[in-house]
């Protein structure tokens, strides 16, 4: 079969013609449709993740059609379209992951070849109103999306939510979910058409982050604070969500490209504000997250479709960050 | 009546003589039996307060017996010895203290006097196995201390707990709730003596934090990490808290004497930390708070008792730092 695998550290991705796998007991064959990129891939490749091993295939959002039944697997199993779970080994009753927890793509074999063996628990059936492309922009995006919404932030409907540099896979997912919440959404991001793109989606506004005293110009624009604010960046800007969050405003952060960031606690302990850290969710979550968006009829964007081929391309277009929506892989 | 007032911002509070207040209608007028300071009153003699108004009785922290009814009092209350809730305008239904939010003794007036005339909403019955003064130990500290750890941080029995600074009034509250309710208590200070006080009580053992690597000591000391983490100072040993915590763990905190502090966002999202400021409580905080103390039958710690006539001395000995407990006035 065709998978994109990373050969050996700190090299480029590249196609290869590999063993198709087998399902063992307890799991099921799964012939791809449809795989996502994440920055997670992009970061594996450029040596940035700890402990990769090789060879891999890559790719941790996958959808297709299960084709072969491992033992022990129900037999109304065959043929389902299912959506992957990415999270591996965090039990529902769990706060958190556990020491054991795993992301699909490394170091088990993930999404990007034509077809992968996993355990019956990882798969969850695709949600119908969705092509197999847009449903495979939603796994891990999703599913921190979700989590960091929802169960952390624990957004209520009608409240102000601030999502920060839209144009990222988890965050402009944050921002449909909490439109679809039934939230007044405003974001910001560095380019003016994301932030147009984003209100095309239903988000009340936005602002450039680029620009001076953006946050001064959000207050008025939103006419206000800000319930809840997700944030991937962290770095010097995050010290303006201070004054954006409304008092027990919720920040919920599952990344900090912009490294460390400063916090001045008299104003979050006279605020009540929550600083929450997040990063992905349960299997649990996973199926609230799907039945979240089949409930809203949810679309998520799909920037552009490539081929497995095309996956040096594809990882180099992730790269640059230009695309508003997830970058998918149509598989077969 | 007697009472400690402040004539002018930035001058020291003397005794006076001033006339008895009067309830009115849905006020009840307390004997005061003992009154504690705060640091609160330290700041407020030290133009540290915002909007200070004068001449003011200072003290948020009183206990006393009801003599006289205003219009409107059912009857029983009268003779009911009672405690003083100092969140003044904070309903329960509320998350967090709303914009008219006050507390007791500035801008009204507090507790250090002979009398006080108090709506009665602000008024609790006094946990019976409590002295007068031993009550007066609890409001402001306790209050803050409660929500802090159970309504923010949700301490669970058998969660392991670090109090930071455990001389702070509050600190020691929190110290003293966390053994209560069955979790295992480490403490830090900059006072050997005061850690040995933490452990008569209880706390598991502690460290001083004056001492280098006094982190690494402590994670030895106490053979892991923990689940909640409490503190009021900030500043740079905040960044220790980050990795003295647990997955999952909370880092609550009520003030930030030391200043700023700095985040590593990956430790946060990655530990999956909530980082949660907390101030004062409301009305039913505040009466689960006594519920629990009478319940565990808890007997705070009274530093030691003096005359209101020995108020000026009293704050110079609260503004040294040395007290372990809280410093209170016996007036009558």
């Amino acid at each position: 079969m065709k998978a994109l695998t990373l050969q050996a550290p700190k090299t480029p991705i590249s196609c290869q013609d590999i063993p198709q796998p087998t399902p063992t007991k307890g799991q099921v064959l799964i012939q791809l449709k449809a795989a996502a990129i994440n920055h997670r891939d992009v970061y594996i490749t450029q040596g940035l993740y700890p402990g990769v091993v090789t060879p891999i295939i890559l790719g941790s959002d996958g959808t297709g059609e299960i084709v072969q039944l491992g033992e022990g697997i129900d037999p109304s199993w065959l043929h389902e379209s299912v959506v992957l779970n990415p999270s591996i080994g965090w039990e529902d009753a769990l706060g958190v992951q556990p020491e054991e927890y795993q992301i699909l793509g490394m170091p088990q074999n993930g999404c990007f070849a034509e077809y992968i063996a996993v355990d019956l628990k990882q798969v969850h059936k695709k949600p119908k109103h969705l092509s197999s492309e847009q449903a495979a922009a939603l796994p891990l995006a999703g599913l921190t999306a979700y989590r960091a919404l929802f169960s952390r932030a624990q957004l209520q409907k009608n409240e102000r939510v601030l999502i920060s540099g839209v144009g990222g896979g988890v965050a402009l997912l944050a921002c449909q979910f909490a439109i679809a919440a039934g939230a007044e959404v405003y974001v910001t991001s560095g380019s003016e058409e994301k932030i147009e793109q984003a209100i095309a989606l239903g988000a009340k506004g936005g602002v450039n982050y680029k620009e001076e005293n953006w946050h001064k110009t959000l207050l008025k624009k939103a006419n206000g604070g800000f319930d809840v604010i997700v944030d991937s960046a962290g770095g010097d800007g995050f010290k303006y969500f201070l004054d954006l969050a409304n008092m027990g405003g919720r920040i919920v952060f599952y990344g900090g490209t912009r490294g460390s960031f400063k916090v001045n606690p008299q104003k979050v302990f006279w605020k009540q504000l929550s600083l929450l850290g997040s990063t992905m969710g349960n299997a649990k979550e996973f199926g609230e997250m799907l039945g979240f968006v089949a409930q809203t009829q949810l679309i998520p964007v799909v920037d552009s479709t490539w081929k497995l081929e095309d996956g040096v391309a594809a990882f180099d277009y992730m790269d640059q960050g230009k695309q508003f929506g997830k970058i998918v892989f149509t598989i077969t």
